[in-house]
């Protein structure tokens, strides 16, 4: 009922999480010597045992072993099958959010190609200040998104294996072991079980809000740009978005409001993986592991949407130099005054177009 | 799959929101003179139509109209209708987390009088201080939970009744309407709305905060003292809850352990809502109401879900009380070197039991 | 160096916290028996020595000591006097703030009455809704300081008293004792110590926080329509503010800047307060007391300076009542879309008027 | 007031901050040609000028030019000025930590090394588990420290130069005069100015939460293992330190409760850069770069401090192995339950060697 969820469907809900606690049992097993295939068996847990345990991993093991002849699960704790199966989840979304945040930064470049040199009045503390060019802005936009997307793909994503308290006491060869149960699941093994050194985590939930941030400072430029007194931009116009319920002429921004919605959320969810990291105690936690799933899910959630609707909402901007340029000439005095006077806002852009090509050598890549 | 969830099933779900709409929405129109029955109709709400609405209420309102005869809405905006169905749910649940939170209380109140003169260590900064009595401890717990309780019933839940921007301005009498609509859902009609006024939201969610933050200083409190070197107290044992996926031997406070992690989740969920609440912007806002939904959902689950865990917790909690005087005997020289020495900690409880009738005092109300 | 701290000099700085910790440390003393002077006297106290002892009370004890032949301090923990320290620093800033919320809210009257039907376009989702009027936006902000300061002033400032462990172990006569202290420092006695039960903190620290929202969300109203190409108010020109190093024509907001930064900084604070309050583990916890002063301290001086700065902003706004009626009319179509169209926005503005005058009614109170 | 706060006396304090202005003016000054030593001056700045400027670097500048006879500053924006100073505090807050946390992982390092085999009890959920080694818990946190050390180090630190609204548009040669000043500061130029794009502070500010979160997981455990009941560590023994103002026999924790008090502050700090980022809007926001200022001075002090407490802690630390041990052999029955019994907890340890290993080659790099 988050207006844009579906664009994250499958990716992290709980039958996604299901899916993937049954691939790590399938990794494992696979590494105890026991074959196994789920086909697309995701089976139904019971709430109230899932609580029992305070996971859903018993439950899962406890459906698996009536299912399965051999050994399965043996040697490992539910939390490694839960963070590597976290992992396996986020690495699903990163690779969705990756490919919206390439069309986001796609758009962004040839907007910034295209309004090099558009000029526009310069705003700071929300009064005018020099002129600068749209172009510039969408550069800006441009080198928030690039680095996000490039500190997300590059966060590591670790297997978790390490059993009841971290030793692997139970695994027969413990390092062979993680590392094949690691390839098996295509991720990373980091040569130590992580239960409580939680930076996997945070670097990533650090990497997502990060990524929150670059879009959401992008869409609450464009709502101001968007607002009918400045008028400088539109969002694209699709049948039947922005609708009111009560007003028939309205086009509201929906897309930028929602980006600008998920920015709003990230920052206080990547504080609480931090603070569930500081409180990673013992050799697996109390509380602070348990406090970490929501989070994640969310963070994972609003990237993927977020990315999804920024990919809409760049591609179909509506961008209107001329009123940009009309304006622009209008407040000429202000926007020049530091020069000393003048009635050509373009004749004074500084390195504004040499900035839009620096971002633009950074995407080219 | 968040442990425990199925305590609050049904009252925040995605289908109690739609029928909280529904109903909402059969409210308004009984102020328009439009009776609808909406029996158990739920109707299944299209993502896409969601996202461009911005919201779910223009989608279910295409649904009601292609129901219903005569008018229906007219006048209401969208937040009007989400708004008040939120207040709906808070409704539920937080008379479900009322009930639960007075089984607490009672269950403190009984292990207060219990063990109001049970000796105990006092403990400060980890360390042996004088002594307590485990009924002191009982008894601060009691009195944060029954405060929080009391704050939490005493939230106003107001109804949302504005139009398209606060004005009322489609409504015949728009005072009358707006009195009676709040009547016809049981909310308060707080003389004005709230579109932008979000205090409203603030102070509930404040108040689900402190109610986290009552239940988890106990819950933490419980983990110390039931370590297997504290060994003072124990969580109740219930057939396969705490179980470990490897040691046979191990059961996990599994309750005090999930209510621990609700109150590492609320307060940043509770600094959201304040977040949005300053930027509840112009006559509606551009992102920060959308990003208030999910805080609030949560936090009301997890107030539920935490209440009810905790019930659990308290009524089936083991005191051991003869370990507690035990150490206390091994420890009385540290525990009476304030006192300048001596061999009976019970000697040297101060107010402790005054304080525990006190606190009873105030149970008895 | 924060711009406007100036405005709470001396209220919760290092020295008020010294003279308000003496204060605590006399009228304790005067339960002892013992009178104290202090007069102007401020130890400076050894930061090695705080650091050792883990807060101020340590060395401004030994301090007291050599200065004062009877006994001082003698039943007391240092959370007793930090934490009523604190409760005084509070009330000061309380005081402080309370008067300038009373000018904020005066002024807020003033411009809601003045303005009350002085049309303009209603914005949602930053789009033009429609038609309100500017007395109804003063009228909003007008309420929501109205119950924050309401609020603020209504939360009960404690005397915390409770010795090593929460017991008063050493105290003649606990209750009387902790009850005369309190009355000397015209602080409440709950009754009860709370060193773990910090919700008198957490009640103090969500009226803070629902304060600075409350002048936030004006703030950031304020520096929309404060922006050049809408220009429906100014912030009053006061020489030398607002003015750039760079641009010579440039009248920043400042004062809008500020308290809308303050608005962002408030809701983590008040977070911080919750998450403490989660750990206040055993008899006196083990960290998160700590962690609650430097949170405190900031929220309070925020309230502080921000009611202050809001104070001024108000009371200089310029309203530029005819560039609102100008552009209601130039928008006329679309502001009275709702009603199916017309081109007198000033005829559709529903009960926006009768809001006004129930804000006014409740400011007369 | 701050316990410990005299750690990082010096690098982050007003004076410091106006010291890293003048450093700024200075090294602009030296691209504009204009020759300026300040030598020791440090310019006490009116707070009613800081205020109505918005920031501090508007008084510095009339003072500089009341001192100076060429032209300084021209060209440059005041955030150009206070956000290159704040990257000079930060880079002298991160070389002392650095240090420090060097400190830390040597301590870890030499105590992993010791107690590679010193068998003890594992802990999860707070119950015993199966064994691992008190290295292995020294070689979890070390990973934790050098981890964070290095990401830490590894932020660059730029330089701010874009003018009035980041197009450099006073400067004659842009780029030459950019790469220069960030030359003479010592900072890196990143090729565009950051003035709404504020990765470089988010960056930043999570490797410092990175870091709280590090130390504060080793501080919480510590808390725990240092319980009287537990007794299998303790901090170290300082004449004057961890006293009681009322217990005479008591010896606290200082160190660790104030670092694990620096892990609880940390995150919400962190989470108002990332808010802030997300809010820089326009060419310089309203708002959100002022609430950005205390939150990182605040990060960079908490870090700095808890850096040197950890050094301290870690290098003082008693373990007590013959505790562990005796506890281990006592607890032998749950320890081994998984392997299905037994009496020698050191012949069940699984990798927890190996492990250490693994980290001391990370740590020897």
């Amino acid at each position: 009922m988050l207006p844009g969820s579906h664009r994250a469907a499958g990716l992290v809900d709980d039958t996604a999480l299901v899916r993937a606690m049954l691939q790590v049992e399938v990794a494992w097993a696979r590494v105890l010597g026991t074959p196994i295939s789920v086909d697309g068996w995701v089976p139904v847990l019971d709430p109230v045992e899932v609580e029992a345990a305070g996971n859903p991993v018993l439950p899962l093991v406890t459906a698996l072993r009536a299912r399965v002849p051999g050994p399965v699960h043996t040697g490992l704790t539910s939390q490694d099958v839960l963070d590597s199966a976290f992992m396996l989840l986020a690495r699903g979304a990163v690779e969705r959010a990756s490919a919206d945040l390439a069309r986001v930064a796609g758009a962004l470049a040839r907007l910034a190609g295209e309004h090099r040199s558009s000029v526009m009045a310069g705003r700071t503390l929300t009064q005018h200040a020099v002129p600068i060019t749209f172009g510039l802005k969408a550069a800006r936009w441009l080198v928030g998104v690039l680095d996000a997307a490039g500190e997300l793909e590059a966060v590591p994503l670790p297997a978790q294996c390490g059993g009841a308290a971290g030793t692997l006491s139970r695994a027969e060869d413990p390092i062979a072991s993680a590392t094949a149960f690691a390839e098996h699941l295509g991720l990373v093994w980091p040569g130590m079980p992580w239960h409580t050194y939680r930076a996997p985590v945070t670097r990533l939930g650090d990497a997502l809000v990060r990524t929150c941030d670059a879009l959401g400072v992008m869409a609450a430029d464009l709502l101001t740009l968007g607002r009918p007194e400045i008028g400088e931009v539109s969002e694209g116009a699709v049948a039947g978005r922005g609708g009111s319920s009560t007003m028939p002429h309205k086009r509201n921004p929906v897309l930028a409001v929602l980006v600008n919605s998920a920015a709003l959320q990230a920052p206080g969810l990547g504080a609480r993986l931090h603070l569930c990291a500081a409180r990673a105690v013992d050799e697996r936690p109390d509380g602070a592991w348990h406090a970490e799933w929501p989070a994640l899910r969310a963070l994972l959630e609003l990237v993927v949407v977020a990315a999804s609707q920024a990919a809409e909402l760049v591609e179909g901007l509506e961008v209107h130099a001329d009123v940009m340029a009309r304006r622009a000439g209008e407040a000429a005095a202000d926007l020049l005054a530091e020069r000393g006077g003048g009635t050509d806002p373009g004749a004074y852009l500084g390195a504004a177009e040499t900035f839009v090509d620096e971002a633009l050598k950074r995407w080219k890549g």
